[in-house]
């Protein structure tokens, strides 16, 4: 007899009084959710068997090989949600002799992916054909986002948003939402339900002409709301507060001033928002800011560049910029598929990934501006903004800025980005022959050197894409695995 | 009782010499031949009914709606592997009242796709990370080619490369082969075999230093193999044949008078080959003809250029590249996902889709130097590298490419490209809900507008590429069906 069936049977006893039994009824349905049989949620720790691929430095900085750590038979122990114990199967297997495992033979297993820009209310307007910036937000994306003022249609998306996410291997994103309030509970609700560690905020845009009347908001319901939102949301569970102008040409001075107050008083948050994507933005806030000494200086002067600000796009910055950015602790989200998508440009990887200027970079699918929901298929798109340059991303490096590039990027890089025992428990299981092509190319899916592991992954990269995910676990928990 | 029960019954007759039943019976499995009941090669018309798509002229230089050709109801009528009749279901269904009938319900059937520059034998070295062209070619592209002396080898991979490009909706390529005329056979072979219109060649390639010995030719070899493939495959079936010295760099000026004879004498046959893919190539041909005035003279000059020439890629052009490449009536390879996937640079569409300068244009993969198998996938890349010169490829201007545009530029503007009776039977079935993303936007396949059809085959372009197929049909005949 388990120890539910006794737990269980106590209650049949000739008990005299009937509180006893709802007390004992009680207890017993509290002890069956403390043990979940579910991985990581478990008390009990599980295992994940098979080959393992992450970073422990920046591959940009440090020798290529050096860096990566390929783990061909390895363990992971999960526990309640997190990586208790990492290594080589082979030396952990004692330690932990009774461990329930799952094993993911000639699969490769790698952190969780993150995407540092997206937003999420596009989901349903992505890949619109022929406009640039400016003209595709007012024929298209403000139109679309008027809709998230009824909670229905914005929790409809939201949960197929989340959950498209997770079928493509992405774990955590930094998200943009709308000007209305419900819409960023709905994100937090949403993720809260998945257990994903997301960062998302009101998304604040006031400018008379920038946006529809019924889709702006003020300086004061901006400053008032985040402050709302950022008390109700920041730290609880695994959801995190990003103060989010939406972009200097869309906000007025009282708005970034309220933002920069913001980001001063509220402990840990995040600011989220564009710089300098498209060559018309550029030259518009050149105008409208004539004192600032460029793009960045605008939201500098606001106190909104510092640790854990990300800017998207940031493709035509200047040297003194890429600087500024540098030494500030200030992140870019690169955003490839975009760039290229809504004609924007080619980001400078070189002067990012420079000694003299090293910025904390992540990458982004910027779904809906970019055509891709996935990391993976993004990361090829980089390769070719690389290419277009002579500047060359290879399959680890790439592999680097969506993972534990991204985590450090947004500053999580002690909780994300790779299997060392105390993070979270977030990854994705790839498969290295997953379609006929990338089967002809890599002929079978064992590894036996690093050279073999950068030209398969990279097979993976360009030749499947996101169809390569096999299965997503959140915080030890599987939410997603291929249909077979 | 049916005609073939009733000839089967002859035989039962009391005939004394056994002989007549030895002849009936072979009559009766003669007819049964000729009865074949599948589509397009019965004699027997067979229907095709559903939402059509193609075109009636050039949507670049016609006002756009007024080129697409929408038939959102339409049979399309199959006979002998060519169409023998096409238009609304309504209109067509008196006249074969007893049609069998195919019915594609939600979806659209366009042409089918067109790859006017891949390589068969890089199949299995796609996707090879970080070379620019010369470089790759040593490394990666020469030793992979070698292997194709081995008939065994090139049989596997042509067969593996045209099924592939069946799941794709490609049904006709212009594919380079090796030095090696047993992968020129061999690719017919397969073609053949699938009844595929294929257009291939000897490749060949004789300059000491840049190709390893043992692959290659010489200008006498070539010209006498040349010839002899030809004869055996030119016209044979839906085969036809291109004379095809690999690139002017590689090529001594032999081979190249002797390519430039072989188009002289041999009756339609058709030139394939690279022109100013790479900035280190354009040099180096500067270099090794000072006398050329333009990298296309150095074709020009080995009387290379006119009808039927297809040039590869042709990104570095001048202003009177482009004009002469208008005036002869040769034609371009724009191969969008490998200029980018090299580094080689951005096509100049505008430039050839220009008044002044309008050029034959078709598309193409480049596989391996390409990333993609699929024309869809192919398109999407066409579109960014549009967008990143401020050039806008609408859906239809796209797809017009890779159907009409691209049969145009073959010379085959008569046998494919669009649903006219009397072409080739050559189409592709496609799902504008393939994927969830793509269903989130496009809500429901149904179409009621051009507008409607313009939105959902650019998601389609966008979200889904290849994913989107169907079923190909190729003369007439299935050839694939995607798995449900």
């Amino acid at each position: 007899m388990t120890w539910f069936a006794q737990a269980a049977s106590i209650s049949r006893r000739p008990l005299c009084v009937s509180l006893h039994r709802v007390i004992l009824a009680m207890l017993v349905a509290l002890l069956a959710l403390l043990v979940d049989p579910k991985p990581g949620s478990a008390k009990e720790p599980q295992g994940v068997r098979g080959a393992f691929l992450d970073f422990t430095q920046d591959p940009f900085f440090n020798d290529e090989k050096q860096s990566v750590r390929f783990t061909q038979d390895g363990l992971l122990v999960l526990q309640d949600g997190k990586i208790r114990d990492f290594g080589r199967h082979e030396d952990l297997k004692k330690k932990y002799g009774d461990l329930e495992i799952i094993s993911y033979p000639e699969k490769l297993i790698i952190p969780g992916l993150i995407d540092c820009h997206v937003h999420y209310p596009q989901t349903r307007v992505v890949a619109v054909f022929g406009n640039q910036l400016l003209e595709w937000l007012t024929a298209t994306v403000f139109p679309e986002e008027l809709k998230f003022e009824n909670p229905d249609y914005a929790r409809k998306v939201a949960s197929f948003f989340l959950d498209d996410m997770l079928h493509r291997g992405t774990t955590t994103v930094l998200s943009f939402t709308t000007t209305f309030p419900e819409s960023v509970d709905i994100f937090f609700e949403e993720a809260s339900k998945r257990n994903m560690r997301v960062i998302a905020g009101l998304t604040g845009i006031d400018r008379e002409g920038f946006a529809p009347d019924a889709y702006r908001d003020t300086a004061e319901s901006f400053y008032r709301d985040s402050k709302t939102l950022y008390q109700k949301w920041h730290g609880h569970g695994r959801n995190l507060y990003a103060v989010t102008p939406r972009f200097a040409f869309g906000c007025s001075d009282e708005m970034l001033r309220r933002a920069g107050g913001l980001y001063k008083e509220l402990p840990g948050v995040y600011v989220n928002t564009h710089l300098s994507e498209n060559i018309s933005e550029v030259a518009g806030v050149k105008t409208r800011f004539p004192d600032a000494a460029n793009y960045l200086d605008v939201y500098d002067r606001a106190g909104l560049v510092g640790p854990r600000c990300v800017f998207g796009h940031a493709i035509h910055l200047s040297e003194s910029e890429f600087k500024r950015m540098s030494d500030s602790g200030a992140a870019i989200a690169f955003c490839p598929s975009s760039n290229m998508f809504l004609g924007s440009g080619l980001f400078k990887i070189g002067e990012a990934k420079s000694r003299r200027t090293p910025v904390r970079l992540g990458v982004g699918t910027d779904v809906g501006g970019g055509d891709n929901f996935g990391m993976l298929a993004v990361l090829k798109d980089a390769y070719k903004v690389g290419m277009l340059q002579d500047y060359r991303l290879s399959a680890f490096k790439l592999l680097y800025l969506a993972t534990r590039g991204s985590a450090e990027a947004l500053y999580l890089g002690d909780k994300l980005g790779t299997f060392d025992p105390g993070k979270e428990a977030d990854f994705a299981v790839l498969d290295l022959v997953a379609t006929p092509e990338l089967a002809s190319r890599n002929r079978d899916p064992q590894i036996n050197s690093l050279d073999q592991l950068a030209f398969k992954t990279f097979g993976l990269l360009t030749l499947a894409g996101d169809r390569g995910v096999v299965a997503t676990y959140v915080a030890g928990k599987k939410l997603y695995e291929r249909a077979r």
